[in-house]
């Protein structure tokens, strides 16, 4: 079951060494005379730049502004791999300004920074952001990841985003819409599970409680989190919250009698013994990458109606890139300067909506499906 | 006269306005199937992150740091501009990008800032400096502009260079080494009038003075900068002790008997009359911008041998593209990790030597002239 990953491993070192570079700059124009050097640049541009000096909120109508975000990590929550620093971080970001381009054709640059405190991250990131015309943050470590972005969402007139956060909760939500619709069930009153307390589940959680004010019985590596916790940081507090009952125990204590299980933490959390203890066609969504916590077959051998996972090869993939594009194309063509929780719940929506008759094997679009990144787009206003 | 900068204003603001952003990001391969997606980004790339965080000196192999550089501003001195700030200054950093792509094949990065302390700027390029193979620093205001530099030279292991500075003077070298060949002199037995003791001016006069040793007479808004001045910052001082005669008075003293003159600052500073008392056959460089110390016309009357200036209107134009493009070139190909003084010299002396037979109307390369380029990034190894 392993092959997968080590299949892509080989050929994703074979295929970037042969790239040297996922990216590449464009100019827009070509520049083949003397009077399109002075055009472009010198003595021209000394026009454009007195103008946009005086209307620096114009600035996006005379430059690439209006359609370029940074992609910007600390390195220090990359992918599965935890803290492996700005050069580790690099093929990631590349990889995600490839795809803001593929699917959003947004102009989307790499920063990745050998800074890790969140003063250092926050005034970084303030000094050089009236080059881009957005902020995606990504894989910085929870609780880090918190501070910064709220200190940025506040700090700055631009959309600001941490996509392992935001992203992952507004296709997790969008799944459950359709996922709970096929099973009969109404999502404010599921018992729904949520193992994994970081940047990712932290954000599913608010998500799911400000739509539907569900139960959710968050777990993290201590067990249930509950108020009566010691440890617990505000996130984490947040997340106690959200436990009605004020349930505490392990895990398996957690799944008994659950509607739906949501992990974002290690592969092989989930058995199937503790499936067999939730209430009648649960809904599992396994999505620990690159390997679930428990794998789509077991699932469904043991009574699961409903499996999504973080991966390409099974069906109900839970990807970012459902949300993002969609996000960042709205928030740039509509001048918007925050994303907000209203965005992500209409997002969230829209992505459900688009399934039009969802099945088991298809509660949400696949990342090349049509219309995703305008529908999304659309309601980012 | 002015019409030519008139009407490149306005053309200037159409075309940008059309455009909405001179450059873009290009994917290197088309991302069209999940194998594609799975290659390029999750879960391939998780080598490729393992890889590079293991072996950060191979990041440039597998990602586009081998062909990338920050075109960095902080918007204090924009051409003629002055401190115009980061939303002024973006036009133009957008086309120094184009540039660097049009002539180099460089994937260049527009970073505006907002923050203006050299600790500031210098804390800000080091936090995102893993992102990029070079930093080209620009139309940062003197003397910030040398502290800046020198630090991020000093504490970064990449190439970084501040092109108002070392690009200006690598032209102008290569432009003096064919004047002075043409009209029979050796550079080390001239004496040098320098106008303008900014970024351009210092770092002119330090190459000329480290090439052939040159009596150069420096001249500020003050007058004739001499080691008994008291209002010398650290480069002026500098530039004092290249004043080999101790010669003190006004810019009509200074040109009276010298070889030639070097003007970096303001529009109309040198009169023909100035002009007539130089040497025979006097070699001037009106290099102000957009419009130069002397008309090209007006000092050819007063008996000027050779001219040139900073615009492509006129013959001889000392143009910074012959010499930023194949810098950065060179550096990034031969994993260069600093620019030096040698490099500058050996890159001016290319330069120089691409006009095989100089004449006064050509003793340097057009910025379109084949394998510019190719000869500068030939010596910087």
């Amino acid at each position: 079951m392993y092959n997968w990953i080590m299949d892509y491993s080989k050929l994703a070192l074979e295929k970037h060494k042969e790239l040297k570079g996922k990216i590449t700059i464009q100019p827009r124009d070509v520049v083949d005379s003397k009077e399109k050097l002075s055009t472009y640049y010198s003595p021209g541009v000394g026009a454009v730049s007195s103008y946009t000096a005086e209307h620096p909120e114009e600035t996006r109508d005379y430059t690439w502004l209006n359609n370029n975000v940074a992609v910007i990590s600390d390195g220090s929550a990359v992918l599965g791999l935890g803290n492996i620093g700005p050069y580790g971080a690099l093929p990631v970001m590349e990889g995600k300004a490839m795809l803001f381009k593929t699917f959003a054709d947004i102009d989307a640059v790499p920063i990745v920074l050998n800074v890790h405190t969140a003063d250092e991250i926050v005034s970084t990131v303030k000094a050089m952001a009236p080059s881009f015309g957005g902020i995606n943050l990504e894989d910085i470590a929870a609780p880090l990841c918190f501070e910064v972005e709220e200190r940025l969402k506040a700090e700055l007139p631009i959309p600001v985003m941490h996509d392992d956060q935001h992203g992952t909760a507004i296709v997790t939500l969008a799944g459950l819409i359709n996922a709970t619709k096929i099973t009969g069930r109404h999502l404010k009153d599921c018992k729904i599970v949520l193992v994994g307390a970081g940047a990712a589940g932290v954000a599913i959680a608010k998500l799911i409680h400000l739509y539907a004010g569900s139960n959710i019985v968050a777990v993290d590596s201590k067990g249930i989190i509950t108020p009566s916790r010691q440890d617990l940081n505000p996130e984490k507090q947040t997340l106690a919250q959200f436990n009605q009952q004020q349930q505490d125990g392990t895990l398996a204590d957690a799944v008994r009698d659950a509607d739906i299980f949501l992990g974002v933490s290690q592969p092989g959390l989930l058995t199937g013994e503790m499936i067999k203890t939730m209430r009648k066609d649960p809904i599992i969504f396994a999505m620990a990458n690159p390997t679930p916590e428990i794998m789509p077959d077991d699932a469904k051998a043991a009574g699961a109606a409903v499996v999504a996972t973080g991966r390409s090869d099974f069906p109900n993939q839970v990807n970012n890139s459902l949300a993002f594009p969609g996000v960042f194309r709205g928030a740039l063509d509509h001048d918007v300067k925050a994303i907000t929780d209203q965005h992500k719940i209409a997002a969230a929506e829209a992505i459900a909506a688009l399934v039009t008759a969802p099945t088991v094997d298809k509660i949400i679009p696949g990342p090349f499906d049509e219309g995703v990144v305008e529908a999304v787009a659309n309601v980012i206003r």
